[in-house]
């Protein structure tokens, strides 16, 4: 069952000049999101918590800053949802675990600090698999509810991908903006390691983002470096850099291709689209390399089958504070699959931890060679599109490297299997975001969309 | 007036073949910890919270693994105190601020669930300035009650040092574990950035430690690798690595003697005391060289009084959230240090961030090419003894410099000005911290007590 329909609004910040002149205000946007979610959101579970009338309240604020000619940002008054691992003080925060039913925090963590700031409107907590790790939350689908969204992002990627938000936040350690952004027809970014501060975000892991999933770049652009601007990221990191407008398109000199250890395990429909849209970028006078062409690539991809294994062990180290702690809580209440990651934390030693971190340090150094010779790198965001079943929120394969990289990542709702969407991944260098969002301003108007 | 005397007990892991035999238990050491409490805590106020009853029957558990031949670890038993920025789950965890005044952590932090594990008892937490930062909360020093403990560590140093306890827990981000353990007379800790897992401690800076203020060299040695074993060290980071006793004492070769731009205001006891440890080690056959002798000395010193503007700048940023946060919760109960502090943070800019992030990374080149040199740095821990009032922590000039080099350092209580005690500062290298360890037990060895 397909319930989704087109999304029935333009890209948030396209609405500005109508806010200014008062032809529409950010209540009324508000109001056709709230519609939508009344609609969809019983049968796509993509929240956690809603509050409405605080979301009016505040959007009625924002329409009054924007007819007073005093918006605090360009995403003044959008709705955004939060995934419900990142804190808030007016709304509770569950972590996708049971053991934090009660939970209240005290505090706004840092992106959401931001965003409301920038007067954006928290319309509510999205769903989030435990701990933003693998166990599912029972958020469907919205192209097919037979369907997972993909995870641990669900309910951020199932409420932008049926239009009830323009935007939501999400966060990245293996493929939890990536993977879901694919599987919902969404756009995803994951920014650079450290671009977003992460502050009050049960999201430790040292390869972690606090990252935007939204229906459009620009939006995504703008919810980003909103944050960046007001909270910065990560201590000791160089925040999200970058124009105050969506950067405007740059057209790519050459682009990777990555196949990676995904490929052999691609659906034929997936493999076919990824060379569709890479021949929709030679004929835009692109130069398309891979593996066959250069050494440098060929590297690259021997060690992408090392990305999840190397991913995995420094999660399973960095997880064993706060695991142990949250299971000596109430250990009856983990999920067997979080009980059997505990198991296998308790094995780990520090030097194999620390042999897992050179590792990666290692595969980074391969990674940054292709810089003299892409702009960037395409791939797939999954080997085809969301699977059946709520069970499992699906292979991270494809969106690992771009986990394990450090490095910025976007999707982009262009490919498709079997009539349901997949994401056409783009994958930047260390510090590019700009740069990688000019790109793909670039490459959305070059690849034509799948669906 | 001093009111302390020499500490009445041998370092709690000496005393592990008499918990063994039986001759002594754990209680029997925790029992004359609460005696030496009950008589000085009115005066000193070291502590924000006690649980005595809890610490009883905690140690009562640690005397039965010991009689059973089964203890966690060799400081099994040992009574630890906790800077009150670090959460506990059976403890208020107040910060030091009236805003935090009803707050109640879900969680044990990293540091304390492993000290927790490994068998250590908690008795209380102990006082820190607000947020760790810079305005005192009354502690006062016990070797004269009209003088400053020092700071932000300032309950942990003072109970430490007037043998209330063996070990407490501490965190520094400019000079809050070494300048109050030089003012206090303990043996302070601060690991390589990164050695020790600072998760659920509101410890957010970038060049943040937590650390171990102690009376013993062995006991700071064994409750950090308490920790490091079974909590790791930050996420990204090799945790602390080394012997399960304490390391063996090594003998420097070369010891490279840094003025530092502290040097200038120095009084003329502490400087006579830096350089009769200096004579010390040069009579003992060791080599002490200085900027005078070695250029990358004379252009590390020459760099440091940059060490203090940088990592201001850098905190500041850092701060922007959470403080804001705070501020908005409740703007009054912030100190007016607080207050100006946040005001300095919000002429920031992102790019005087990066700015010193990058002089940051050079500094700490500067300071690397001494490993060429030198074994370690040795250094005043401040100016000159504690000062008079309660109102400041002290100068940190001589602090901040181990602080922005993310390397180890150790003080040791060798040093004295006007009959009060003073710092003897090791400057070690990243990640070798063992053998910063085993080379202050050298000179532990060889520079005479002041005192």
């Amino acid at each position: 069952m397909m319930t989704r329909s087109a999304p029935t609004m333009a890209p948030y910040h396209e609405n500005t000049a109508a806010f200014r002149d008062g032809t529409r205000t950010p209540r009324d946007f508000l109001e056709a999101c709230i519609e939508r979610i009344t609609e969809l959101e019983p049968s796509v579970g993509a929240f956690v918590s809603l509050d409405l009338d605080a979301a009016r309240a505040a959007s009625d604020q924002s329409s009054a800053r924007w007819a007073a000619g005093t918006p605090a940002s360009q995403i003044d008054g959008m709705p955004v949802g939060i995934k419900d691992i990142i804190e808030t003080a007016d709304l509770p925060t569950k972590m996708g675990s049971p053991i934090f039913e009660q939970y209240r925090p005290w505090f706004d963590s840092a992106s959401v600090s931001a965003l409301r700031e920038a007067g954006a409107v928290v319309v509510g907590k999205t769903v989030t698999t435990e701990f933003a790790a693998t166990q599912p939350r029972g958020t469907r689908n919205p192209w097919d509810l037979a369907r997972t969204p993909g995870g641990s992002s669900s309910g951020s990627a199932a409420s932008v991908g049926c239009g009830m938000l323009p935007a939501a936040l999400g966060t990245q350690v293996v493929g939890s903006i990536i993977r879901p952004s694919g599987f919902c027809g969404v756009v995803g970014f994951k920014p650079s390691l450290g671009a977003l501060n992460r502050g009050g975000s049960l999201d430790l892991l040292s390869q972690s983002c606090t990252g935007v999933l939204a229906a459009s770049l620009g939006d995504a652009w703008l919810t980003a470096r909103a944050i960046a601007e007001r909270v910065g990221g990560d201590p000791g990191y160089a925040p999200l850099a970058g124009p105050d407008a969506p950067p405007a398109p740059r057209r790519p000199t050459c682009v990777a291709l990555l196949r990676t250890d995904g490929w052999p395990i691609a659906t034929s429909d997936a493999k076919a689209e990824l060379l569709r849209a890479a021949e929709a970028l030679r004929a835009a006078g692109i130069n398309v390399i891979s593996a066959d062409d250069t050494p440098d690539i060929a590297a690259l991809e021997a060690a992408l089958p090392e990305a999840e294994p190397v991913t995995r062990t420094i999660n399973a180290w960095e997880w064993r504070w706060p695991l142990n702690v949250f299971g000596r809580r109430d250990h009856a209440a983990l999920s067997p699959s979080i009980q059997e990651r505990m198991e296998a934390m308790a094995r780990l030693t520090a030097d194999d931890y620390v042999r897992a971190l050179q590792r990666r340090e290692e595969i980074r150094t391969l990674h940054a060679r292709l810089l003299a010779h892409a702009d960037c790198a395409i791939s797939l965001t999954a080997p085809g599109a969301a699977p059946v079943g709520l069970g499992s929120t699906g292979n991270p394969i494809f969106v690992v490297p771009g986990s394990l990289l450090g490095v910025p990542v976007v999707t982009l709702p262009k490919l498709a299997d079997g009539g349901l969407p997949l994401g056409l991944q783009l994958i930047g260098y260390r510090g590019r975001d700009a740069d990688l969002f000019a790109l793909a301003a670039a490459i959305e108007q070059i690849v034509p969309g799948a669906y």
